[in-house]
């Protein structure tokens, strides 16, 4: 990517082992993700441009002299994130304050929307997957690298639970993915806010009980609606606007939870209505999805969610600029890239 | 309280049972909250004034025809809200959200520095002490009406708990009361943020184990340099000003979470960093400290804590004009009003 709008397929020097503890990984399964539509509206023209990507599924080709449990042959996912797996916030499960990671398809670390990747910190960073590499649960299981632990990052952080009443603030893959972890975390009622019809379908599908289509003030009022005038346990927020954040914040209920996973666009969050005097707790961030593989994984290879049907579209590295355009213009929910 | 500065002692029509869930109350002890201390800089001028305090012990002198367990003659204390006790907010302990609640010292209900008070929904709202309207406990007892369960409302939102690594933003009485409850909780290092010598010694007094003096961004970096750079795993934000929320906000580690007391004179709290990117959680609110009595006396009745040693100046009610300034001044920490 060159600058917004400017997305080009180009040959770049070979990815390769550089540090020790590096693996090179050839991709079978990369995609586009909705935060990389961010810079796509907005990023600043550069000479150099920047290796978008930072979700896949690839084959180990190579690793560093220091990589342990890795090996040739491997086929793995790659979190948005690596981390080395050792630090105290890894051993915690928060992988994206890792001492020592960082993220892919930024200026220092090229991503995945490329032929092949250098991935930092391979031991800690990689998950092997039990699995051959054209499986067919291959859409679903690449969404562990990003999307489906999101939805979860977000579920958890808004304490959902058995009962629980739950809101969905954004129809995108990763709110459509939070759909699927509330569900599976036991709630009762799934109110999805969003508006587009294929995305809302999906959403029942997912098990979203209740839909608001109406906007600000009035979604606001809509949820009110629907959970007896209280507002929804638990909210998740998966947008990042200052708009949708102040709607998440405005439907829970006193006392509610507030997961907050779409990257924040603006810069500020009331301080005292309606979060302090209605003590509603906010939460998340970057998802630390490498922690929530092991606990989704049993879920996907055994079919009981199937977060791969976010992918409503699939191309080549070459059809990347036109997936982007698709994606960016909501003619798809999120695109899938087949090497 | 006229206005700003402008307080006024005066003769009023006597409290009364108005409604059959009310108690009226005879005032044995009640103060002046820092709380009060907002209006006090910043109120318009008003015709009518307005009777402040919302904390208070007293004797039950009457209570109206619906009212069941709080009869005559009950030594009392009164949290600072009302609330029914039986709604779905009370049931989860959020008094402080009851669905037919209010608060005290408002231009609905009359506050506690009087010689008496109306206390709507008795029932659901007052406690009745185990002990005489004398006993030597007094002080720490009436703290339970506010400040030392607001303190521990922070330290449970900011998820203190064995082990932990605690900072206290705010070396007020709530503050004060956060390091009590920190300590309570089982933390392993309290770090006081505060500047005003009689305050700190009290705060180590209490369990704080360092005192940070510094402002801004030298606190944060002195916070930093305490908790082995990685900031506090709780912090308790007891203040309410934009850059007390920022320093709480900013020495939190990754992960961890700000519980907030101190209510907010400002508008906004930053989005995206540290919150958003750090996976800060932001919790509290106001107290729902009619739910931590049951808790909470037990420890003060057996002087394993003793939170009424905030209280370093005693008055009459004549004295309570004096009392605003001193505590304006911070020549007080928090005044006793004895009747």
């Amino acid at each position: 990517m060159y600058g917004a709008g400017d997305v080009r397929i180009e040959n770049v020097p070979d990815a390769r082992v550089i540090e020790p503890t590096d693996a090179l990984v050839t991709i079978t399964r990369s995609c586009i993700c909705g935060s990389d539509l961010w810079p796509f509206k907005t990023m600043e023209p550069s000479d150099t441009g920047r290796v978008m990507g930072h979700e896949a599924i690839g084959v180990v080709e190579s690793v560093g002299a220091d990589v342990r449990t890795i090996k040739a042959g491997d086929l793995v996912v790659m979190p948005f994130a690596y981390s080395d797996g050792s630090c105290a916030f890894c051993h915690e499960g928060l992988q994206t304050s890792c001492a020592h990671g960082g993220f892919f398809g930024t200026v220092e670390v090229a991503g995945a929307q490329a032929e092949a990747v250098r991935v930092p910190l391979a031991d800690g960073t990689l998950y092997v997957l039990p699995v051959g590499r054209d499986d067919a649960l291959m859409p679903s299981l690449l969404t562990l690298s990003d999307v489906m632990g999101t939805g979860h990052h977000a579920a958890v952080a808004a304490r959902v639970g058995p009962g629980k009443t739950v809101a969905v603030v954004g129809d995108g893959a990763v709110g459509l993915c939070g759909v699927i972890a509330a569900r599976r975390l036991g709630a009762e009622q799934i109110i999805m806010l969003g508006r587009h019809p294929d995305r809302i379908a999906l959403s029942r599908d997912f098990g979203a009980t209740d839909v608001v289509s109406e906007r600000g003030e009035e979604a606001i009022e809509r949820v009110r609606e629907l959970t007896g005038g209280l507002g929804a346990h638990s909210v998740l927020e998966c947008v990042g606007y200052e708009q949708s954040t102040l709607t998440a914040l405005s439907i829970a209920c006193p006392g509610g939870g507030v997961g907050r996973v779409g990257v924040p666009q603006d810069e500020m969050i009331p301080a005292a209505q309606p979060t302090f005097y209605n003590n509603v707790t906010i939460a998340g961030g970057q998802a630390p999805v490498r922690a929530y593989i092991d606990e989704l994984l049993p879920d996907v290879l055994e079919g009981r969610i199937k977060p791969g049907r976010v992918f409503d579209s699939v191309t080549d590295l070459d059809g990347v600029p036109g997936g982007y355009r698709a994606m960016n213009e909501r003619e798809a929910i999120k695109v899938m890239i087949e090497f």
